[in-house]
């Protein structure tokens, strides 16, 4: 296989965007990526596209040749992958596949979702039929009460406080207050946090991420191109997928995730790296209670110091090792089927050493963790500084 | 990039299969699949599922690791492909490359729809969410509708009839007639099809492909493995994508499919094969109109001569090129996400001499082609019968 290297990045605002369509969306982070990278749009060979659910929210399956066709891309061939909350992730999983395979040479893959044309509610139920509906939703469940019924066992088998969970929301939310294109680009004081209106017992409205609209894109390339393009190629050096049940009530453990761990150890071994050598990881937040799990099931902390290990400081900017440094999905936002590639974006730009205020010192190593649903299937990429 | 075998494959019988949930149908195909492979499910490295909408259908994103779980391969990750009617054939590509690549070594390919959970009427409008919607469904066209319009261009610039048209119904029933997982296994008389009641003229009900349940699997494994399972592996010796504007009106020639044509360049390229090589294919007839364009777009017959060539027999089973020897989706059936499988499966029981009644004789090579929307996407593959 291939060597393949990220060359070009893009993204758009995340927030409620009313006066931009997903089409909108996704052709402005393509073309931003495309340009980032100095391709010519005949230079692209394929198209993926991560998206959760367009069919329910706008109306519109099939929305890859969608985006291609209004980017001027209608030569180039498209696909859709979708895996709930992970389908940004499992499109860079395919792209990086086919450009490491030598199907393909210059691949753009793309994530995009437009949540907010619906009613927040309507939204809410459409993030949870990536639960298991016959079993999981049909009775009542929400994505929510999902997470909270997770985050209430982890909180008495380790111990969890809701001041660690919500100690979370504040680090990345310190961390969205230096991104442009987040959200919510503000600090939260943690009394906010913790005393904030309840969603699901023990999860407050502000340990919950928000509904968002938002594009991402990244053109991937194999190394022995990156001559041809842009002087700071990212290098994708791993990726690993992840499974498990897809109803809460089947796993055998709703205090970790082995999804996460799956994937994590498949892309460790691909990349020939381990835990300790990460400078830096954006993690699945989509709730608090999320990254106390997937810094743990990373192999970054011990099971049950996720928790501790938060309110120490350990993941902030610049401390053991610096986790959403975007804002992640609590703050810098999560328009769903582009969450992964938001993430590979931070990603390229802390190597790029491009991440402005939120600059990790030194870094060279960096990891991405994206999760469907809750939690039955994740993907975990591993970037690299590149060197010749 | 490795060369890549199907070493199994597993189909429900398509119909309207009120008794039986996507999730059924999906392991069902997905467990015979495996079971015919002769491997067993911890060999199972990913597996891909194309789905059209069952989030529309039946309220369920994130249905990959759902199908995977059910099945009891809850450790095999996996994930959803989505290009509209191609999804099948966009997913045995994801599949196809993965192998190839050496990322995975046994894949499993699945594709399922469940369409009649629903009324008629939404199980249409839901089709139709795979055109355009901003700038064609929304003004109400309908898929049948805007493939109509193609019909009526085709008669008048190629001089293509009804009766043409007609045939192409007559001759997959025929097929059908012969397949006993077909949804309607009868012969129909050629003017039951002719004075049908009119769908959208030129287009009678009997030139549409029906509402169809159903699922169908394959199994991949690389070269280098094919003999440590059964004796009979087929190679998958070629891929192409292709591309088009989303929306009819956007089309240069409506009454030919560019992505076809791209799609079949390049996976006759890859396969070092032409047109001529073909005995027989399993071309995208979601409309009678459909099949006369694909035989013309992928180099079988001269533009405008698919209407002709028909009508001389000359895709009938056993004569020039053998088209549709499964039924295709018009008798077989069109469980829209499992329709590029079950196509798969056509060829490689083709390949294998396993066809029983509908057996092309002397078959050593054949092609599918799938389609997405009204023609925005389309995916061709290129099978060969095994040789040490």
């Amino acid at each position: 296989m291939r060597d393949v290297a990220v060359i070009g990045i893009g993204e758009t605002q995340i927030g409620e965007l009313w006066d931009q369509s997903l089409r909108e969306l996704g052709i402005k982070a393509g073309l931003k990526a495309i340009r980032d990278a100095g391709v010519s749009g005949d230079e692209v060979d394929m198209l993926y596209v991560g998206n959760m659910s367009a069919g329910k929210l706008i109306n519109q399956e099939h929305v890859a040749p969608l985006i291609a066709d209004y980017a001027g891309l209608d030569d180039v061939p498209s696909v859709r992958v979708e895996s709930g909350g992970a389908s940004g992730g499992m499109a860079l999983a395919e792209g990086y596949i086919s450009v490491a395979s030598g199907m393909d040479d210059i691949v753009v893959v793309g994530g995009a979702e437009k949540m907010t044309d619906v009613e927040d509610d309507q939204a809410k139920e459409i993030l949870s039929s990536t639960a298991d509906q016959e079993w999981e939703t049909v009775f009542g469940a929400t994505f929510d009460s999902l997470y909270a019924m997770m985050a209430r066992y982890h909180m008495e088998e380790y111990g969890t406080t809701k001041e660690q969970l919500a100690q979370v929301a504040v680090k990345n939310h310190a961390n969205a207050a230096k991104n442009p294109n987040a959200q919510y680009p503000r600090e939260m004081p943690k009394k906010m946090v913790v005393n904030a209106p309840m969603v699901s017992e023990p999860l407050g409205m502000f340990d919950c991420a928000p509904l968002s609209d938002g594009a991402a894109a990244v053109v991937l390339c194999p190394a022995e191109m990156v001559d041809s393009y842009r002087g700071d190629p990212v290098k994708l050096a791993g990726v690993g997928h992840g499974s498990d049940h897809m109803a809460v009530h089947d796993r055998r453990n709703i205090g970790a995730m082995k999804a996460t761990k799956m994937a994590a150890e498949k892309a460790f071994d691909r990349a020939e790296l381990k835990p300790e050598d990460m400078d830096f990881a954006e993690v699945h937040d989509n709730y608090t209670i999320s990254e106390i799990m997937a810094i743990e099931d990373l192999g970054f902390f011990d099971k049950g110091d996720g928790g501790p290990a938060t309110e120490r400081g350990d993941t902030e900017l610049n401390s053991e090792i610096s986790v959403n440094t975007s804002g992640g999905c609590k703050a810098k936002g999560q328009p769903v089927g582009a969450t992964g590639i938001n993430q590979a974006i931070e990603a390229v730009q802390q190597l790029r050493k491009d991440a402005g205020e939120r600059q990790v010192e030194d870094a060279r190593y960096g990891l991405t963790h994206n999760i469907g649903g809750t939690g039955a299937s994740a993907v975990v990429h591993i970037f690299e500084r590149w060197s010749e």
